[in-house]
C-alpha cells in the first residue's frame, strides 16, 4: 500500500494530516491531490523519523538540497554536517549523490539522521560498484541496476531519479539535432554510455515495471530524471528535451496506473523568457505532474554565482507552476560545494520560492513579509532580524555595519536621516 | 544645446557616435532615439573624462552603483575605493549619494576620477547643509534647494533625481490609504517633511521650469524619483505610488518639450507577479521615457541577501522593458556597503541586466553565453575563467575547490565520472 493507494481509497494517513497541518490545508485536500497525482508525499515506509512533506500543486515551494561523497572527497563525516546545515538553512529536502567509496555506509548514515525526505539517483551506484569491480560502466548488467534500487528502496530512500524517458528514440534527436553541450546529467551520460555500447534500450525504460513494483513495494516516489536536461540556454527547449519529456508524460500515467507517487524533473539551463513556457508544457504533458526542476539557471556566465542566476530562474519556475527547486551553490560549476556553500545555496533557493510563493498568493507567505515591513516601519531591530530568512546573519551583519553609529533606532545607511523618523514627525 | 537639441535638429555628436559603437548600433538610431526621449545619454557639458553611455529602448541594460559618505562615516578615500571597485565590478554608471560633512569637496573628488556617468540627488546636500547651519530641514529655502542644484550641475554631475512628482495631491492619497512603511525614499521623506510643516506646494514641481532651465544649461539629465517608492511589497501598485508616476509622466512631456534629457525612476519593493505591470504602466504612462528601477524586491525578508531578491526582480523588471538597474548590496536594510558589498551588489546587478539581455534577444549578450557553452564542452578552464562574468572569484574558487583532485581535466563536482567526458566518447 502506498500513499496514493491510499488516497484513491479514500483513506487519510497520518503522513497526509502531517502535510495538512503544516501547509495550513485540508486532510481531504492532501488526499484528492494525492489520489489526483498533483501531489506526492514522498514518505518510505523503512525511513525512521521521517517528518514528511508535500511537494505539488496548492501547497508551498519547497527546496531540495544536494551532497555527498566523491573519490576525491570521500569522508562521511562532513556529508553529515552538510545535511545539517541544509535543514538548518531550510531544506525541504536533501538528496545523497554519493559516489564515493562508501556509498551505502553513506546513505545509511544519512538516512539514521534526516528527517526530510531523502532522495538519491541509484545509478551512480551502480555504475560506480561497477567500475569498482574493475569493469567498464558499459558492462553493468540490468539485474546489477535494479539490484542497487532494491537495496536503496529497502534502505528507506524516499524518493529516487531515474532517467527512464532516455530512449533510443531521444538519444536519435541528440544526434541528428545537434547540441552544444550534448548531455550533462550525470546520471544521463552513464545511461547514454551504456545504450550506445551495448545497442540497447534504456533498461529504466524497457523494465519499468520492474521499477515500478519496487516502488510500490517501499512507496518510493519516482522522480523521473531528465538525462537531457540541457547544459546551456544554447540548448534549451530543443527537440531531445522535449521528446523526452514526452516519454516522461507516458511513465506519469503508468505509474499513477500503478499507485506509485511520481514526479518529473526539468531543466537546468534556461533563458528566463522560456522558462514559463517549460513549465506550462511539463504540466500539460505530464497531467499536473509536481515538477522538480534544478535552477533554471538564466545565464551561462555566472561562474562562482550560480546560486544567484538559479534563484532568478527558480523564481520564474516557481510562480509559473514549479513546485520544488533544486539548489544551486556557488560552487556549480567549479567543484563540491563546501558547508558555507550549501548554506548559501538553500537561503537562495529559499528566497526564490518564498518570493514565487508571494506571487502566487500564499497568504502564509505574505504574512511574513507583512511583519517585516510592519517592524521596519517601527524601526524594532530585534523583530527584523528574528523575521529574517537568515537571522543569524542578519544579526551579524546588523552589528558589523552599525559600529560607529550614534543613533542606535536607526541605521549606517541613512544615520540621523532616517526616512522612516522624518514622515513619522511630519505626518 | 542639449544632446536632445542636437538629435531634434538631426544633428549627431560625438557622444552619439561613442554609445553606438559600444552597442553595436547605428548613431543614428541613437539619434532619432534621443531626439523621441527613448534613449538618454547623461553627459554634463563639465564633466572631464567622461566615457559615455546610453540607457534606454534598444540598448543594453546598465547598471548603477550606489556609494557616499555619510555623517558616521566620512572619509572621501573610501568612497573612492568604492567607485573603483564598482566600475571594475562593470557599473555603467554611479550615484554619489553623500551626507558627509565635506559633500562638495567628496563630489568633486568622484567626479575627477569617473570615467562613468554620475548622478546625485541634490537634496541631500541642500538637507544636510541647512541642518549644519543650525536650522531645522523645514527652513530650507527654495533659493537654497536651487543654488545645491546649479552648483552641482556647475561642476559637471550629469544626472540628478529629483522628486519632482511628489505633490501635495500625492500626499492627499497617502494619507487617505495608509501606508504599511509610508515614504522609504529619503529624498522623499525631506521634501514631505518640508511641504507638510511649510503646507506648501513642493518646490520641485512647483518651480519645475527652473529646474529645466539649469538642465539644459549643462545638459543635466533629470532622473525624476519616486518618492512615494513603496517600502513593502504591502505597499506596492497603491494610489499614492501611480498617482505619483501620473505626475512623472506629465513631467516628461515638459522635459521633452525643454530639450532636456529626462528618465524616470521606478520602485523599490514589488511582488514578482506584479513587475510586470509597474514596467508596462511607467512606459505607458511616459510615453517610453527610460525607466530606472531600485530592484526591484521581491521580498521583505532577505536580510542580508538583498542583492539576490533584486537580482531576481531586475531581470523581471529589465526583461519587461526597464532599462537601467539601480545596483542592491547585501547591506541594503542593514547599513552602508562595505567595498566587497560593493562589488557583489553590482556582479549581483550585472547578472539580472547580462540574463534580461539574452531574454530580450541581444546577440552580443547571447554569444558570450555560447562562447562559455564552448568551453564547457571543450573542459577548457582557462577560458571558462576568461568568460565569466567575474574572472577572478572563478578562478580563485577553482582553485580552491579542487586542490585534491586527481583528474584535472575535470572538476570535483563529478570527478572522473564527467558527463562531458562520458559522453564525448559514447557519442
Amino acid at each position: 500500500m502506498t500513499q496514493m493507494t491510499e488516497a484513491k481509497a479514500g483513506r487519510i494517513t497520518a503522513e497526509m494530516k502531517q502535510v495538512a497541518n503544516k501547509e495550513g490545508v485540508s486532510a481531504e485536500f492532501i488526499r484528492e491531490q494525492i489520489a489526483a497525482g498533483k501531489i506526492v508525499i514522498p514518505a518510505n515506509k523503512n525511513h525512521q523519523h521521517l517528518d514528511p512533506n508535500g511537494f505539488g500543486e496548492g501547497l508551498t515551494t519547497k527546496v531540495n538540497a544536494n551532497f555527498g561523497t566523491s573519490e576525491d572527497y570521500p569522508e562521511v563525516d562532513k556529508e553529515l554536517e552538510k545535511l545539517e546545515a541544509a535543514v538548518e538553512a531550510g531544506a525541504d529536502a536533501v538528496m545523497d549523490l554519493s559516489t564515493g567509496d562508501k556509498i551505502t555506509e553513506t546513505r545509511q548514515a544519512i538516512l539514521a539522521e534526516a528527517e526530510v525526505p531523502l532522495g538519491t539517483v541509484p545509478i551512480y551506484q551502480a555504475t560506480v560498484e561497477t567500475l569498482q569491480d574493475d569493469k567498464a560502466i558499459v558492462d553493468l548488467t540490468v539485474d546489477d541496476l535494479f539490484g542497487v534500487i532494491e537495496k536503496q528502496a529497502q534502505d528507506g530512500v524516499d524518493f529516487i531519479t531515474v532517467h527512464c524517458g532516455l530512449t533510443l528514440e531521444t538519444i536519435r534527436h541528440l544526434k541528428e539535432e545537434g547540441r552544444v553541450t550534448d548531455i550533462v546529467s550525470r546520471g544521463g551520460s552513464f545511461i547514454t554510455g551504456w545504450m550506445l555500447h551495448n545497442d540497447a534500450e534504456n533498461p529504466l525504460y524497457e523494465y519499468y515495471d520492474r521499477l515500478l513494483e519496487i516502488a510500490y513495494e517501499y512507496d518510493v516516489t519516482l522522480s523521473l530524471g531528465d538525462g537531457l536536461r540541457p547544459g546551456s540556454l544554447a540548448d534549451a527547449t530543443d527537440r531531445s528535451q522535449i521528446h523526452e519529456l514526452l516519454v516522461l508524460g507516458e511513465l506519469v500515467d503508468r505509474a499513477r496506473e500503478a499507485d506509485v507517487q511520481v514526479m518529473v524533473e526539468g531543466p537546468g539551463h534556461v533563458p528566463f523568457d522560456q522558462i514559463e513556457t517549460n513549465i506550462q508544457l511539463q504540466k500539460e504533458l505530464c497531467k499536473g505532474a509536481p515538477f522538480y526542476v534544478l535552477g533554471p539557471l538564466v545565464t551561462d556566465i555566472a561562474v562562482g554565482y550560480d546560486h544567484i542566476a538559479a534563484a532568478i530562474g527558480g523564481t520564474m519556475a516557481a510562480s509559473c507552476g514549479a513546485d520544488f527547486l533544486c539548489y544551486v551553490t556557488p560552487a556549480e560549476h567549479i567543484g563540491l560545494p563546501n558547508i558555507e556553500e550549501v548554506r548559501e545555496g538553500v537561503i537562495a533557493t529559499k528566497i526564490a520560492a518564498h518570493s514565487a510563493d508571494i506571487a502566487k498568493g500564499n497568504s502564509s507567505a505574505k504574512k511574513q513579509d507583512l511583519q517585516m515591513a510592519e517592524a521596519r516601519k517601527a524601526l524594532d531591530w530585534e523583530q527584523q532580524i528574528e523575521l529574517a530568512i537568515d537571522s543569524k546573519k542578519a544579526k551579524e551583519s546588523r552589528a558589523a555595519h552599525n559600529q560607529e553609529i550614534q543613533d542606535e533606532d536607526a541605521c549606517s545607511m541613512c544615520g540621523s536621516y532616517c526616512a522612516m523618523k522624518i514622515v513619522d514627525e511630519a505626518l
